[in-house]
């Protein structure tokens, strides 16, 4: 990777921030209870609990999201039953049929800037009736999109209202829940979020963490036995506490979100400096993922000095992902837009 | 848990050694590769395959152990085939039917000292014929098993004589792989022990990590499409230079060793200690784990000042497990022992 | 298999009795609504409702008794939950791990007679606790079971207390109910059956039907959505009306039980004549199955002349079984005696 | 159903061909193997090898059509392992998400005629890469299809090449072969058919069996264990005998193509007779299976009389489904025109 002056192509490049690596060591050998049970554990749930204002909520750890999030529908769905999300949507394309794989069919629906509507969700719903076909049963959405982009209240709250009018679960991948939050096109409260989903867990591995997801379940339907899920999938880590430690020094004094702002604020300025020079984006810039559309011949010129995915071909042109994290530094940046420009 | 003087409850109550730490916190910004390709895993893959004198072997992490159990044996059976392990064995009783979920029934066999035999093996793989029964196609065995003991050389080389006749896949839980390797009673290297399976794992959990295990594939067969499994189950973790970090850690200068080399001594010191004020063991003491038959009283006044697991009842006495690790100080075993005494 | 004399190997060597197929013959051209809603099938749910004395019993068709069974317990168990039965029990050896293939554990126990007992039971619930481990949620038994024994009212009413105690399922597999409910040793009608346990099947296939186990369902918990399993795993057939046209010619004037009553009394002077010779049998006779201790060499004499399968070797002795059924006719069960006479 | 004149619900509402039947009866009392080893079975599996002239295909039998589909795909696909179908494709829709249910997920494509392309899969194949993704690794197709078309050699060699060239199985749901191989639009002998996929099956059901299907494996990789899946999934039935006999009917002297003629023979002049009164039809008229396009008062006045499927609303319009069976009268078909004329 050191041929490269730097890689765009995801916000899990760097280990985890200074505060979390320091809290992990301050601990010493001191004693713990294993499994979640700890006491960093429960300082996390606390936090976290506060943070949502979902006092009753439960709140487990995953050292990953695709772990997550196969779990929260195993323990949602019957085997007949089945979650309807963009055919973009993370368990749709990326988990290697996780979900598949724990028995449950996909239901996929056309995304737009990688977003489902109420109106998706309601023409499933209509077209599955009786028992040839699986029956829906939850939702999968993405906080911030595969896209960057975010739902806002408006639209969340359709899709919550759609759901509960159908007695469909409404579950939220919150790999980028932070960059969600904090985009200055989401008008929702980590409080205000929570209020309008079942369950969404909280990413720790896209911002800040070495490991771990905070799983919050809203909904008292899906929390007995959510234990057994974690365990019988290989979840229930034994020595928890690295996830408490790390989620309790997320959630004091603001880290999570600290994080989560610079690197909106990152992907934001990369999306101003390349739209300043005159290329377009596939997807509106809301949060720290920009989808540039430049010419081919650039494309190749970039990937010999920046790491990045490409998106999609369109022969002379090409979209390809660049990705701001919370370590990405501002001269980083810069230095990429001048070098676009120089190839421009 | 403050109340306790010490908790022998098991061998993950302490976060990690100082060196791990001290690893993970050394990389700093640098940025890495993603899913088991960063340099650090690859380091990691490089220093194992280097103890194990395997250097064609396949090496991959997971974050823990039922999760390194369900994997390789989904990668290793067809759905009409069986494991077979003994009653006590870890994926039978303790992992929430982790194997069951993934479709493969295991067939259990009463343990003798927690092992199991060729005689064993043979006799399962005899009853079963036909396509009316599940076919057996793997053992599962722990190395050191879960009642402490371990399997030396004869008898591990009987096991992989009868799975080669009887062309079933050895595989080995080794979440207390180094206890039982640097266990006087093992004559068998970290290479010899590789030599005579098909897969293990080497646990990370237990032996100093904070967590990660790490996947040794022997046998040419288990090794493809490995990672879509993991990828599937959700152990392909995006930040895996977390776990090739602190492996390299482990595996540089002989710390895995002797960390493993610390709790069997301090293993055998309480041992010793306890069978000195004239109790009985359940299990022969081997490595970190003892198994003392105690009155029902004394067990009932030392729960008040230690964490450590009941075992079996037999009515006026009783068996419990004490774990000693490798961050148990030999001051902590003194004090137990002195206050056992005292309750004698 | 024309070189042999008779075969006792089962009960199901024989078509299907001449009232049921002149039954299937009798429909000629008329057209029926498909999926188990066709008029044949609403019949014989009424019969077998009648017969149960269960007028709200949910009742469904399955081709075979493995698919029965691996539906009821698919649509009783939640993932984490497991079954308890005997080391014998049909799930546990014959059927090629389709319990453990929807996912979930058998929590095996030995049998005596064949059976289980309470105790059985209370010590396999009270093992279990906490979410490392299964949770047991389902009690197999078949009646008559897998040595030809039957429950009878006390031992049933004793499984169906503890069951209740426990929140367990009391399933039973009646592959062979008719023997069973016809057995002089059993003192349960249909009715008593049907009111001490959670669902049953009424076997066709083993009692003079070509195909076809009726489901009861009692407890209204497993009811919802029973639809949706039959169908995904393949037993919603089509066209119904094959299994509801049998089913309503052997529950009409008392076919079922008349055949089933044959097979015991064949199997009752089968074992008389045996015990006559002075042998033993393996499991008291209480049904139309019988196990004789015979001597190796005449078991190997019987083999050129009768199907049987071979069940136990004792070295100098083996246990085979023999079974009668709904068409065995008098005449075979004396030459065989005569055979067995003459080896002796 | 009494109160309509017909039904043209689907192809399987009347029981069976009196030859058929008279099969089953004309076997007496004479005792068979069990589970698909009798003398019928293998006098069936010669008749079908000699049909498709593929002396080395392996033959069995199930019960049902979705329980020969999940089977065959459970036998062919490794856990990460995906098959591609059309959206209308019988698995993706009607089976209760059975493919999921056994692990694998569908990868759906738009269909055109309700056919597939090679370069819809093509396309499929590129787009999955790497681990993170399912693996494609079968094509699923009905022959005819879920439209009433078929594929002819042309389009069939085309599927078949690029699934030879992607390392893909191609497994051809046969529910309506012998409508698709007697379609005057299908230029495919049934060797022809055999000779290009991998494996199939021969319905039974909706071709004048009671029930039962013959599953044909052409591809040896697909052949082993395959009686393990039958057995696990439960559908090795311990009467096969009951299907041996009825494919032996349908496979002498050609009756399962006669049937399979009278039913396309049916539908040719229901449709015919319905474009004659000027209406469209949905998707051409190949085999047994009709979709006219009538206004919605038309529908609504039809469903008084005449029991058929809703297929598609239009708002004023709607496309209905009318499907023709072996059983279906020449006089019914007339009797539906001259009633809709009436309407018309």
């Amino acid at each position: 990777m050191s041929a490269l002056k730097y890689q765009f192509n995801n916000d899990y490049s760097e280990l985890a921030h200074p505060q979390v690596l320091a809290a992990l060591s301050a601990v010493g050998y001191s004693q713990f209870e294993g499994y979640g049970l700890d006491e960093y554990c429960l300082k996390a749930i606390d936090l976290i609990r506060e943070k949502t204002a979902m006092p009753t909520a439960d709140v487990h750890f995953a050292s990953g999201g695709t772990h997550a999030n196969l779990i929260v529908l195993a323990a949602s769905l019957r085997p007949f039953e089945a979650v309807i999300a963009t055919t973009l949507g993370h368990i749709n394309t990326h988990e290697t049929g996780a979900i598949e794989a724990t028995g449950h069919k996909i239901c996929p629906v056309a995304e737009k800037d990688g977003k489902l509507t109420a109106g998706d969700i309601q023409a499933i719903v209509d077209y599955h009736e009786g028992e040839h076909m699986v029956k829906p049963r939850a939702v999968y959405i993405s906080q911030s999109t595969e896209l960057g982009s975010v739902y806002n209240r408006a639209e969340l709250t359709a899709l919550h209202e759609c759901c509960k009018a159908n007695g469909l679960y409404l579950y939220a991948d919150g790999a980028r829940l932070g960059a969600a939050i904090n985009s200055q096109w989401c008008d929702l409260s980590y409080a205000d979020f929570a209020n309008l989903v079942d369950a969404f867990y909280i990413g720790g591995t896209k911002n800040g963490a070495i490991y771990g997801e905070a799983i919050v379940i809203i909904n008292d339907e899906i929390k007995p036995a959510f234990r057994y899920y974690l365990k019988q999938h290989g979840a229930l880590l034994a020595k928890s506490a690295g996830m408490g430690i790390q989620f309790t020094a997320l959630f004091t004094e603001g880290l999570y979100d600290d994080l989560a702002r610079h690197a909106n604020s990152m992907g934001a300025r990369l999306a101003a400096g390349i739209t300043g020079l005159g290329y377009e984006l596939l997807s509106p810039i809301q949060t720290n993922q920009v989808f540039p559309i430049l010419p081919a011949s650039i494309v190749e010129q970039l990937h010999k000095i920046y790491g990045f995915h490409d998106w999609e071909s369109y022969g002379e042109t090409a979209a390809i992902r660049l990705v701001a994290s919370w370590a990405t530094k501002e001269e980083k940046i810069d230095q990429f837009l001048e070098d676009l420009a120089a190839l421009s």
